[in-house]
């Protein structure tokens, strides 16, 4: 089990293993056998970023029971998924921007994410679990009112894609069941969402297996696996946090709307 | 005017103008002043790559007149778009994959591609026309049975983005007008479009300056202008020609699917 961060230091970046309060700076590549290099740093002296830089970013839609039932949805058998440009991919900590010219809802979705660490192409299960380096935390941040606003075209990527509409971390947790975890999100403190890993529809490895058939997946490649009841609106200035015991908080805060 | 086009030789990748039977290797950067280096080498002697790495790749659907006046669709005011995965790039003469396990459709779709030269954040038209590097073009390839599977989620982003159903190219053409080009596409050297980018409901200076308000956009970044009538299913072993004078012929053979 490990911990794996991105950080900025002095206009620097590098990667390392989170223990406790401080961060072994490692060399080489994440995905391939990466090595201690350096003296640990002082989690504090650190500026986190994404800790991974995905190709490509899956976003599953209606993979929980609990909101399926809700909205009255088939369980799909296959992950019905969008993408999310590669600009919403937003650090720890930092500030959500508010889209220009939009006045509708910003809503957040907490959510579990699995981060790819080898290249799959048409994977078994068995194959796909192999492949899944860990899990993080995501935040799918979705423009409400941009998804349905042309009554013939709904708008996934644009309401999903939107600058920094993609929280991503603090880190990525390595040999995690991912079945024991809960993923809970809290809007200013108080807690919004709280639901079990366990409910999901299709499970990670199967989703990486079914994805795989038509679409290779690369090392960092992250699929965000839906989210479940509780979704609200977030207004600016407001603190939101997608916390997974195990990985940590993803604590960012909702901008505010250019003025003038 | 030049026609930029990016090649393997020897194993190795390179970028270069297009001149007649030759190409002139160029140094630095596609989209900073870029200096020519070393003799020109005959164009026989290469292979043709993508013309650019994009960053994401993003497709507009009901973009052109004759299209939505069949479909019966309003035409939108601003652009209606799907992301096609990074993996769905395909070089010029390549095959595209059959979908492993795909039995429904696939189509063609040939396009208008533009190119962007430059960063762009919330900018006006003007700044956006400023910022297109220029055309290419581009086969928007798509499991059309897979669009509407489901029928609670139009699954654009898995019928656009399989492997290899983006090829682009052959060249990157700059100076051009878009305004006086015909896009044809040819089936097996029969012509099944044909149709002028004038036709188009949304102008790509428009496009980049809408699309730029949510999400910025990065040099290199493709955006498939949307497709016209015409658009017919591939069979295995089919050869497809998306042809627009002053950018080339981009050419690919479908592939056939996996047997056993």
């Amino acid at each position: 089990m490990a911990l794996w961060v991105r950080y900025e230091r002095d206009g620097e970046a590098g990667f390392g293993s989170l223990e406790g309060d401080s961060v072994r700076p490692h060399a080489g590549d994440l995905f391939d056998a990466p090595t201690p290099a350096g003296p640990s740093l002082p989690l504090a002296s650190l500026r986190l970023l994404p800790p991974v830089r995905p190709g490509k970013i899956v976003g599953l839609w209606n993979n929980f029971r609990a909101l399926a039932a809700k909205l009255g949805a088939a369980e799909p058998e296959v992950p019905l998924y969008f993408l999310k440009a590669p600009g919403s991919l937003l650090a720890p900590e930092a500030t959500i921007p508010w889209p220009t010219g939009y006045t509708g809802k910003v809503v957040y979705e907490g959510e579990l994410g699995i981060v790819l660490g080898r290249r799959c192409k048409a994977v078994s299960e068995a194959e796909a679990e192999a492949a899944i380096l860990g899990y993080t935390g995501v935040n799918d941040v979705t423009a409400l009112d941009l998804l349905n606003a042309d009554p013939s075209f709904p708008q996934w990527a644009r309401a999903k894609g939107c600058d920094g509409f993609g929280p991503c971390g603090p880190a990525i947790a390595t040999g995690l069941d991912w079945r024991t975890l809960t993923i809970r999100t809290l809007l200013n403190g108080r807690e919004r969402q709280n639901y079990p890993a366990s409910d999901m529809i299709l499970p990670p490895a199967r989703i990486v297996s079914l994805l795989s058939r038509e679409m290779t997946l690369e090392p960092g490649d992250l699929i965000a696996c839906g989210t479940s009841l509780g979704v609200l609106p977030m207004r600016a200035g407001m603190v939101v946090e997608v916390v997974i015991e195990g990985i940590g908080t993803l604590r960012n805060t909702m901008g505010a709307a250019e003025t003038g």
